[in-house]
């Protein structure tokens, strides 16, 4: 239902938000979040041209969010990387239909514009303060390896 | 969201259920959805082993549906041809994590059923009946062209 590309781009932000302040390296969240390195690089350049993180280059340097999770909908990173589209107008382009939509495509519409509604509904900060006391994110609530920390930075 | 697969067989099967008891050639079909006809074949295929539809073959043969409008739900085509696949285990395989899912997977989770309950609760028989007036499918409530009743069959 949601691609790859946007699942990923969930865990990398939510990992992130895990750790506020750190600037941390595409390796460290790539290990944390078991998403392939190349592939996180480029999810990480299309969240930082959507302005939800940043890159900060040098020894100590690394990616962190733009904002607080709280300002973070689970719909902007999604938007960021792989975009939910209405559909607003007759995928059959028939002539003088428009933005009429057909039956199936309005209902099929509804249920999109339903899709992005959830999503926004809910908060990096809320999946962080989730009642039931699990890590927000699979596996990735555990602290940073002390390895990690003199790894050479690669953003 | 959805793929183009999926919209295009809710396309073939909304069709045909304009097309009551006439068995439909597959560019007849795509001719009027605008699929493009080889990619149409295949979802007509797996149509019909997800026994949506069947196929007769012979001069007069085409696709028809096998149930009733009314017992086709959106979501049938759906998960004949693009299944939506919950998420029912840790996407990340951590260890001892299995069926319980973090706040992130369980919010999309819940995204990805909701999806499957919206498509399940509306049938083709309810887009047929559509109070609007409109065409169900966008441009393909018109007559079959005359020319298409002599088209050689190529089910």
């Amino acid at each position: 239902m949601l691609s790859q590309t946007a699942e990923y781009a969930l865990r990398a932000v939510v990992y992130l938000a895990q750790h506020p302040g750190e600037p941390t390296t595409v390796e460290q969240i790539a290990k944390h979040t078991q998403v392939p390195v190349g592939y996180l690089a480029k999810i990480l350049q299309q969240l930082a041209r959507a302005g939800l993180t940043s890159a900060q280059r040098g020894l100590h340097g690394g990616h962190i969010l733009t904002r607080s999770p709280a300002q973070i909908t689970l719909l902007d990173p999604v938007m960021a990387v792989d975009p939910i589209h209405r559909i607003d107008r007759c995928p059959l382009n028939i002539n003088g239909h428009g933005h009429e939509l057909c039956p199936l495509h309005r209902t099929l519409d509804n249920v999109i514009a339903a899709v992005a509604r959830s999503l926004q509904a809910v908060t990096v900060a809320a999946l962080l303060e989730d009642a039931s006391g699990a890590a927000p994110l699979c596996g990735a609530g555990n602290a940073r390896p002390a390895t990690a920390a003199v790894a050479l930075p690669s953003i």
